[in-house]
């Protein structure tokens, strides 16, 4: 017995064409890469996720491979949050997905979320909060307007704070997603040595220094960095990085370049001919330099290295990747699709009772 | 032992006369009029609602039987959505009832809700968000400002859509509500043929070319003609259809009449006269003649024939009914109460697994 | 094995001094002062808390004893409310705290919730919102923003209704937090004839004829009247009490004063300098004379009585209370974590279903 109409029903398949790293084969072959050494995730229980400098390889990679599990959909369902409460507080207007894959971890594992968005109206004060967090909530996820009220929240929360965002500067679950993405394409990449022909040159488009997930995704790549071949910031100031940015980024061994220190005569968009065609991976943030927003459609596409990966951390930059929607360098929609699972990860070894 | 003061208690009755439809035992007579055909409902299995047009009568039926197991409360508590999650997306300002009864659905079966309210500023693409969603929930209620935004969203969905307002310019499962609440009053309008003298003379006062709760309805009235001695549409525009919505309706053997046509010397004033004391059944939609509210109180309410039913599909027109809450007229509190269990019976099915 | 970095845990302890009131065996020393009498929270099952008048000592008393068992966590895990829906209708603007722990406390007991924040918007009437809670939810926290949109939802309500503000002008469950934290501190103060030397001086800061949460407390001290020496309200206006209201207070027994009556021709500073230091607790509320703002930091300290209690009963009073976060007279951090131990108490009496 069935209707006598047929309803619509969705895509089973994607419906451009995406880059290699959506295929779901890619999920299996980087948790299959990684061995499984769940005692590490230990490190997490009871504990802030605040700045990526705190976060071990050995660490990072057991996340990529719990959510790697998680993706692939072979985890027993369990429920680990059931009775806990996941307190999602974006103080300043609601990141949409940042919030919604915080809030999806959440409730895919039994647990309960508080939304808190678009501000608390000057209602209540930071210390006032946090202290009430302390009983009413398991963890927080936490995203305010600026550091000081970041800093004011943490120091009175007795519950595990999850930055994301303003909170040093950081977003440190964003860059364990961007770089769950890259090792879910190049599962490679996670040996210890890397043969030279073999590592990759990935483009920053955007400022380190005022840019929370490219600050993150800097720190977060130097415990990768033989993977690296060159990471190039393309920025329009003289002065990319914040005051020790650079300094520090270089001590632990990240191969860094700037487009203005490179061609400091040319023009971005003679950069861009310049470096476009020998990257491996652009990650592109919004607030970028306007030129670039002039460049055109096809043009763009032509300077890409076949094979290449495109990843943008939240907010689509119209003018350059509306083209690539349906392109073997979108990378961005897997990217944005893994974001649950890193959190599920995080979540999960966070409030780990065992 | 009790306490020494005796707390305040809710009414156990409702307030108001309210029609004969809000009698619970509407609700048992609708049940008892349908023959179980659960199979029927898999027809709903992964599958997006969007238009009444994909809506067979036989569908619509187990739906109506459906939701009146879950409003006579025989349905065992069982919890379908357990471990799912309904991404309750209301891009514009959030409807509050209509948002309310899908995520009230999804609990009461087991499930967990993600709402995302009052837009998204901008923030998002449709298609990020789309492509977010694929592995954030596993149902959506979708409300766009735009029939653009809609589709784009739509297109990228790998997870059923229901549309709740702005794609295609319909609301289906408002209809089915609207439906539901009619059949409970006379479910002998069920049977395949429905004697003359039976028949009901319908009343809609609103503009079915841009009013999306008409439109669905008046489309879901198609399966039922033969329970329809005429529909009479009150508008004030010459051409209150818009193209091609009335040959659709024609076609599909609705019989459709309009004021401005019936009479078109008349003012509105004079239509109701001539038309109100007829009618069995009136939809009143907010977005109407002004010259409607000018209608006086006693004045309507002396035109309506004895047992006809007020609907009205979401916000209140202050003027016609603030005066019969209290009336046999009142059809629309047992109307909004029941939208729970009809979206509850669309949520079972769309997310059943077996 | 563990990570090679180490990662920033919350602190364990408490990172201010705060009153003796925060130190856990308060709680243990509370509980063991109430015997318990289950039955009694039975005159809470299905019915309204709208004012603090309703509630008798009896009831009141088991509702601090059975907070305590939550906030002890000696309670063994129960879902109480699974399958249940806390609807929170916050109608104007959230207040964050007071939204939260009503929300929390459904959520800690297999609860759901269902919120709406920031207004309706003027799209729906108060009878269509009320008339679809009733089956929409379980149980309604209600915060409107007048008294007679509050009164309209409550007529029409067949399900339990929490007056979470502006109803009677009154905030009850608040009231309950406001006591359990005084009781915590002296559960000694609950014994039925407490020796005059041990009664305690109470100091009302702002003005009880159009104060919410002080209109509530007021009331709800009466039953523990014997526990008072003195009320003190401190205001700036000649008549601090609405039509009727001082009648009540005083017909019931509190024994209240005002300084504008006591010193007539005294500055608010020199009623201050009066009596601070003989208060033993004192409830600040943020609307309240400006010149106490000006009160010098130092000097407020040193006007305190030792041991004595500062509570303040939703949003923070900067300049007055700034200063003693880190101090033995910050008891408004323990109010705040108290309030969802309290709203649990009330929710699981209201949702009883044995």
């Amino acid at each position: 017995v069935k209707g006598t109409f047929d309803l619509p029903a969705p895509r089973t398949e994607r419906r451009y064409q995406e880059h290699e790293v959506a295929n779901p084969r890619r999920v299996i072959a980087l948790r299959d890469a990684i061995p499984a050494r769940p005692k590490v995730l230990c490190a997490l229980q009871g504990r802030h996720v605040l700045s990526a400098r705190d976060l071990s390889r050995k660490l990072l990679v057991q996340i990529f491979r719990r959510a790697a599990e998680f993706e692939s959909g072979v985890v027993p369902r369990k429920t680990p949050m059931a009775g806990r409460i996941l307190i999602s507080a974006f103080l300043v207007a609601a990141n949409t997905r940042t919030r919604l894959s915080f809030e999806s971890a959440s409730l895919r594992q039994g647990g309960s979320v508080m939304t808190i968005g678009g501000g608390i109206g000057g209602l209540e004060t930071p210390v006032d909060l946090s202290e009430a967090f302390n009983t009413y909530g398991d963890v927080v996820a936490l995203r305010t307007e600026d550091q000081a009220s970041f800093r004011s929240m943490l120091n009175d929360s007795r519950i595990p704070v999850i930055n994301a965002g303003d909170g040093m500067d950081e977003n440190p679950t964003q860059a364990m997603v961007d770089l769950y993405t890259l090792f879910k394409w190049r599962p490679d990449l996670l040996q210890k040595s890397v043969p030279a022909g073999r590592r990759i040159r990935i483009g920053i488009m955007g400022e380190p220094r005022q840019t929370r997930t490219i600050r993150s995704l800097l720190l977060m790549l130097c415990p990768f960095k033989e993977a690296l071949e060159r990471v190039v910031v393309f920025g329009r100031y003289a002065k990319p990085f914040s005051e020790g940015q650079r300094e520090e980024l270089e001590q632990a061994g990240l191969p860094l370049e700037c487009t203005v220190e490179l061609y400091p005569d040319m023009t971005i968009m003679e950069c861009f001919h310049k470096e476009l065609s020998r990257l491996d991976m652009i990650y592109v943030h919004p607030i970028q330099p306007l030129e670039m927003s002039r460049l055109g459609r096809l043009e763009a596409i032509s300077l890409l290295k076949p094979g290449m990966m495109l990843l943008h951390p939240e907010v689509r930059v119209k003018e350059l990747l509306d083209n690539v929607d349906d392109s073997p360098y979108n990378g961005y929609f897997a990217q944005a699709r893994a974001a649950v699972f890193v959190r599920m990860a995080v979540l999960e070894a966070i409030l780990n009772r065992t």
